[in-house]
């Protein structure tokens, strides 16, 4: 029985992944790098993105791709920055799926200004499980982890602190009033995934998200380099 | 096609709940009241059960059925507190499940002491999506939701705060560090579910525990009473 059932969620990620390689290929092709960006609900993505986005990144025009079970808050408030945003809603046709997938992604993309954009910005759905084990054509992978979270989540949800590139450790502004222990923090983080790169950021104060910005904008950067 | 997809999510639900009232049956036929507790990473479903069972809850004998993904981190904080606590982990044999359904649940009651036990609380995976569609043969629901988290959540995650019985707003102590506006969590907590029992809780102060407590032992004591 077990073994079924694996079998069938092997057999469905593989579905998933055939299908983000061909969403991938389309990004590429359009010269657009994307950024899958995950956390825990309200972990701070969204106050992050309008942090960062209020500003143009230099030269690199961005986008953002909005996942939610239902309606379409965040998409709301990133709207009044003047960027292109799309929102992509999982309770629709979906059976309210606790993640973003390829193929939600895949039917997204005639919604998407790929030809007016540089930098794609995923917003997944506040889960720390799930979005984790399905790829959706990203080129790279960050999380957000609010320091009001405890520091064990990194041993409690490894598959996502060992599959992103980047670990935004935000509200940091909160780090006086909090028992949370960085160090340790940090130290769990290692162990799941050792020398990931991470920044401390305060999405509130601002703190830090000037190194967030550097950041996607290397990352947008390294895609437009012709191959 | 997206027809026939709501089709199998409906099929596995009702299985799901044929299990879940198998499961209930059992529970009712010891005495047993059942808590469903529920919420998103690190708002304090742990530090919520330290704080309240620290001490016996009256006459009332408690264990805990914990739900992770994986590891046993938060069972062995509780086991300090000398209950009954009996780890499930959704990654052995279910592929890594962001929930607990009834069938996990049903396999772990050979390894729970229902004969000596009034009440079991079940400590959800950390998640506000998927663990509100799946019943796992509990009384009651109830979710902890942090402060931290921010005002929208309950718009943003409907089923959850729509289907249980209580929510607890924790880190209460960190209010006067956060933007967070109450008044307005409570009007979106009302728009989705109107009325809703909820109690304000600092699990880190003790402020409101009392009231936890309180809400633990007359849910116990309703389903003792001889029907």
């Amino acid at each position: 029985m077990h073994r079924t059932k694996v079998r069938v969620v092997e057999d469905a990620l593989d579905a998933n992944n055939t299908i983000a390689r061909a969403n991938r290929d389309d990004f590429d092709r359009h010269g657009v790098t994307v950024v899958n960006l995950m956390s825990a609900p309200g972990a701070g993505k969204t106050t992050l993105l309008e942090a960062s986005l209020c500003e143009p990144l230099g030269e690199i025009r961005v986008g953002v791709l909005e996942g939610d079970v239902q309606g379409s808050f965040d998409a709301d408030r990133l709207a009044a920055l003047h960027l292109p945003v799309t929102q992509l809603n999982t309770d629709s046709g979906f059976g309210g799926e606790c993640h973003l997938d390829a193929n939600m992604v895949r039917s997204a993309l005639p919604s998407l200004p790929l030809h007016d954009i540089d930098l794609l910005v995923i917003e997944n759905v506040g889960n720390l499980v799930c979005p984790a084990e399905f790829r959706v054509g990203e080129d790279v992978r960050a999380m957000v982890c609010s320091v009001t979270e405890g520091e064990d989540k990194p041993l409690k949800y490894p598959l996502m602190f060992r599959t992103c590139e980047l670990v935004v450790v935000n509200k940091i502004d909160l780090l006086e009033h909090l028992d949370f222990d960085l160090d340790k923090f940090l130290y769990y983080l290692d162990q799941v995934n050792p020398g990931v790169e991470r920044m401390l950021v305060s999405a509130r104060t601002g703190e830090g998200v000037e190194a967030w910005r550097d950041w996607l904008g290397a990352a947008a950067r390294e895609e437009r380099v012709p191959a």
